[in-house]
């Protein structure tokens, strides 16, 4: 266990005093919003450092454009093991290193005495203030990375879910020029599914520039871009003509009524992202959308993710596991649900060009678990 | 871990060949009822043995009187552990020991590798066939209680569950003349909470009895008995007044539009036992119960149960943990969850006079948990 502190070490590139400090953010920046709490040799300690991921593409969705994605990394060391954890902060959901600095500067773990007391632990994190998902996310991965070393058990068996059957996951194609579009379906051959994020007047364009170059299945994210539902409808009936497996939020969030109108006449499922958050969310769904996509940073973590699965599948929803722009780490994280849900769309690692992990792959296409303990990092 | 077999062998009393057989059944029924399967060493290895439980007091609710309890104990042996586990069937619910031993000749665990592979190997098992609860939770806790062993932590520590916030449980007073009923109020001394089986004409005189000699929190267990709404509306005002806590089952589960009318305007909480089994009731029952009582024996077992309780918490739904007349093997899986319920009704061990475990235990009224790995047997 050793092994992984000094591979954190490593891979930090710099450090200044005890502070681990993230290669990539200004240094100056990075050691004011760096932290270690509770230095007490047997208590959990909580350290975490800013990162800034490179992006290997100008990502470009309906709403906004961006080159880069500021992260907060966590470890939470105890005893002889470390478990590391992330969170990740697209500036358009309203965290940032600064709050996320905040936030885990509040945490306080040393009350605890057995980091396994996952239920009381994490509903503590979620109790200091409201918001911060991602930065309660980045506490819950690192805690259960912790704990999976702890029992020398990856979260898929502890969980008792299977190894063998997780999906291919979606690789994401931005909205572009023909010509990057094509260029990216073309470096996307390994992935058996694309998703295509639309919501601009160029929707068609895309499909057609896409399906000029490739057969594979699509899949659509609208990211609430469509605003009249029958135009949605229309789009989904021509969508479907072109072998597209489902739409992720077509329309604004807050047209639920618009959205149940049309989940019940669209012929491809409908899944719920933007609308949908935490556990009072996948209720608010229900009838709304056929199916809820799950994402680590939204949903606070690991742990509230595990019960929204069990939720959806007990409604008979459809479940996509989701990420944002994120490090092995939190795509490692989530991959340890994948085996049960129906699509998966963890691209976030593969869209980067410095990731400082190395954990679950991709392989010809398919999230393929391994053995390691905890989330999976090697 | 080897102490936990010869404990076992102790505790069977006796041995016919390879096969273990329960003591207090007919031992040439017992032979035939029995069965080890799998014999290779490096594979799970399921057997089953026929027991009888001797109830302490003869239990009579709403519907049937009786004075035994006829279970089926399992186990699973893999490599250098044993799981123990348990189906309890009275009568009304419509397994046997012949029906359990019937489905448990079936159950071919040697097509696994690895026990922790608990979602393939509990939905193969339920796939067997229809029905047979009970016989499957059998072999849902013996196998959480041998993967738990291999983890070496009780299932509520995996479960990420805090051990000190469970319930006090309420012990169950049968319908019964007042004397004995007095006596019963009286050897429940230890209790803090009693549970009242109504459902007949005597209710307010079982009420009045019990409250001439307590003053303690009661709840009430009606198993269908109440058939017009607004007696029932009416009698749970006179139970509030007189210090009851919930109603349960007031209603025929059938009766589903009258149910949901009662718990709108019902001043107690109502909880589903008769109109809940399994994951798709606990939909059905939320907006016509105020809560569910899970019981391994009706929802195949821990993992079911757990789903359930995620279910039902997240749908803003009170949770009672139930049981019914079992060994302190089903009790205390049972009790890995209770720490997360509202209430628990754990005393179907307490209620026997030749429980052949030693787990979990009630004391000073509460559920205790305890730090051995798997369900808690010592």
């Amino acid at each position: 266990m050793k092994k992984n502190r000094r591979d954190f070490i490593k891979m930090s590139g710099l450090i200044a005093g005890s502070t681990l400090v993230g290669f990539n953010t200004n240094p100056i920046i990075a050691q004011k919003l760096s932290g270690k709490k509770n230095m007490n040799s047997s208590k959990m300690k909580l350290s975490y450092n800013p990162y800034t991921l490179e992006l290997k593409h100008v990502f470009t969705i309906a709403t906004s454009s961006r080159k880069t994605t500021p992260v907060m990394l966590t470890k939470i060391e105890y005893e002889d093991f470390v478990g590391y954890g992330e969170a990740s902060m697209p500036p358009y959901l309203g965290e940032s290193q600064e709050s996320a600095a905040k936030f885990l500067s509040k945490v306080n773990l040393s009350q605890f005495n057995d980091p396994l007391d996952l239920e009381n632990i994490l509903n503590y994190v979620d109790s200091i203030d409201s918001g911060n998902a991602a930065a309660k996310a980045s506490v819950d991965i690192a805690l259960h990375d912790l704990v999976g070393k702890l029992l020398n058990k990856p979260w898929h068996k502890i969980w008792g879910f299977p190894k063998d059957t997780t999906p291919f996951t979606s690789f994401t194609i931005g909205i572009d020029t023909d010509e990057v579009v094509k260029q990216k379906v073309h470096e996307a051959e390994e992935y058996k599914i694309l998703k295509v994020k639309l919501g601009r007047d160029t929707d068609k364009q895309m499909i057609e520039t896409i399906r000029s170059v490739t057969k594979k299945p699509l899949v659509v994210d609208v990211n609430q871009g469509w605003t009249d539902k029958e135009f949605a409808l229309d789009m989904i009936y021509w969508l479907k003509e072109r072998g597209i497996d489902f739409v992720e939020q077509p329309m604004p969030k807050n047209q639920i009524d618009d959205m149940a109108w049309l989940t019940e006449k669209s012929p491809l499922p409908t899944i719920a992202d933007e609308a949908l958050q935490r556990i009072p969310d996948v209720i608010k769904a229900f009838g709304v959308y056929s199916g809820i996509n799950i994402k680590l940073m939204k949903c606070t973590g690991m742990r509230e993710a595990h019960k929204m699965l069990t939720l959806a599948k007990s409604l008979g929803m459809k479940v996509m596991l989701g990420c944002m722009t994120e490090t092995s780490c939190a795509i490692s994280a989530a991959a340890q649900l994948s085996s049960m849900v129906d699509w998966a769309d963890l691209d976030g690692n593969l869209l980067i060009s410095n990731d400082p992990y190395d954990g679950i792959k991709v392989i010809e296409g398919k999230v393929t678990l391994n053995d390691y303990p905890g989330i999976g990092l090697k």
